[in-house]
């Protein structure tokens, strides 16, 4: 056992604060990181409040993980020491069922072990990445290439891949008109992800605040969703729509924004359930669906994508001590487009 | 002009009347059909009570038809005197829009000209199948092959297109798993079609009482929807669902059937919204979508496949002086599977 210094939430919506963790020895298939960086997620707030239910404490959030390998267990291949890595959304699963055989662990059907806030293999609690170091299988364990800076890497590991797996799998790129809901730290990287992939890309807003924002990240075209006529003028238009918000939506609104053979897909969702006709799916062979982060050799992929196209987060670094004030300022949307801890002072 | 004999609603919810309805002459590309035989569909009876608002009375319904072409216009190529032929859902459409060039043209940008209630490109009202014959733009005919009946092809033309279309774009087939919601009109060859293009095939219906049907029709097992057992047992199962009724389901419970990258696709809805929660979407990269009928090579396609395969629908055929009978009966879910009206009895 090795202790790790950490910020934790040691209750459901107190602050977090500085403390220690015990991460486990490294096993012959782990991999101990020195992390350097870790993103907070919208979701580390929803957690760290207890939003979704079933949380455990103390927390130490972050699945955003961007650091340095600083030692490797005997049957370790993948990895070595001074190597640049990052870790995502969970750090195992069961590797046996049909999705994980498929590279698709995210939808393990016996669950993944998150992160943190979970439990992993052997009932110990985990422990995430606003943290100095910690251990991970190196099956679960991502390259971060040459070509990218750590601290703007870190946010690709969650806000990367979830936005990089959809936009692949509905097929975006040259010739297709994809529109983003949101430009937050999903959607940002949406933006420049869909740029990067060919497709010509439409940012919708709730207002034209972040329009030279969403042109600089390469966004083509930006509308405003609280004026009417940008629901008049885009009818029919796209390919594909990337929901990134969690604000519950007129999906009957967006339904007609796509062609026939249109797909409206969420990887933002509100707690509610939501209201929907069908006829708006029917009348033109419309897809409504959702998608979850994306599997190890998706994100590997992902990351790779982003080096070669020189595409990292637009991030604020914070300091250990304004994790707190960050998650304020999350919550009201005060943030372009995400914050990163840098670890070393924690 | 010619006068034509045809059952017609002379208003909203007043019973069917024997009256005639006059026909266009025949066109350059025109074919004139003598239908002998048209089929009953629930869409016939929701438009004859204008349950969907906008009807035009008097209303011939009817866009299941089969019959004999009887005269041609000069011009016409695809069709001779004596040919065995059909009409759907529409007669025309734009011919010039992205979708109709792809063959798409139930999806007609500018809508396309329903066999019924509708009005043609010259503003004249269309009057459908309940009747002796019927004059069609010959590229909006299809052709009924030798090895099919026309009263059990007379359902394929909607019944038919309508579960085939979605079928194949979902991909049903062998090694798929495939669920169809319901056995009526429309679920009663959605189990035929995905049976035969080599899917497993169960039927999700309220009740067992059509069991022993379902199993005959091609289905490979059958369950029924009000025991919760079912939906414990069947839990990510499925490749495909295909919803065939308009009742409000639960979707939640549909979705969770349905296995990742699994498609719920509705060919029935509901005329109230549904409500939904994303995650339903999201935990499983799971789409819910909708498809309407199909286009003419596809319509043409589904002919000779189920000519190929020996797929008809199961029909009650009936004179013209049952058409009210046939209707109430159909509101009582009490014909299997559909009513086929021989049209010589006008």
């Amino acid at each position: 056992m090795t202790t790790a210094a950490a910020y934790a939430a040691p209750s459901a919506k107190a602050p977090l604060e500085r403390t220690t963790v015990e991460r486990r020895p490294v096993g012959e298939y782990d991999v101990r990181i020195d992390i350097k960086y870790a993103g907070i997620c919208h979701s580390d707030i929803h957690q760290a409040h207890d939003g979704w239910g079933g949380s455990q404490f103390p927390m130490v959030p972050g699945h955003e993980i961007a650091g340095v390998v600083a030692e490797v267990g005997a049957k370790v291949t993948k990895y070595a020491v001074g190597d640049r890595v990052g870790v995502g959304c969970f750090v195992d699963s069961c590797r046996e069922c049909e999705y994980c055989l498929q590279g698709l662990e995210q939808y393990c059907v016996e669950g993944n072990t998150q992160t943190y806030n979970d439990r992993d293999r052997n009932g110990e609690p985990t422990y995430g990445g606003y943290s100095s170091h910690i251990v991970v299988d190196e099956n679960y364990v991502l390259r971060i290439p040459d070509g990218l800076s750590l601290d703007v890497a870190a946010p690709l590991l969650c806000a990367g891949i979830t936005t990089y797996s959809p936009l692949k799998h509905w097929n975006a790129g040259p010739g297709k008109k994809v529109a983003v809901i949101g430009l937050g730290g999903l959607g940002h990287m949406a933006v420049k992800i869909a740029h990067a992939l060919g497709a010509e890309v439409t940012v919708l807003s709730q207002s034209l605040r972040k329009k030279d924002d969403g042109l600089r990240l390469g966004a083509d075209h930006y509308y405003a969703t609280s004026d009417p006529k940008t629901f008049e003028e885009l009818a029919g238009t796209f390919d594909l729509i990337l929901s990134t918000v969690s604000a519950p939506l007129d999906f009957g609104g967006y339904l007609a924004l796509l062609k026939t053979d249109g797909a409206l897909v969420n990887v933002g969702a509100p707690e509610e359930p939501v209201s929907l006709n069908l006829f708006s799916l029917i009348g033109g062979r419309k897809t409504l669906a959702g998608s979850l982060i994306g599997g190890i050799a998706e994100t590997q992929e992902m990351l790779d994508f982003c080096a070669e196209h020189g595409l990292g987060a637009e991030i604020e670094l914070i300091s250990a001590d304004r994790i707190n004030e960050a998650y304020e300022r999350v919550l009201a949307s005060d943030v372009r487009y995400r914050f990163v801890i840098d670890t070393s002072t924690i």
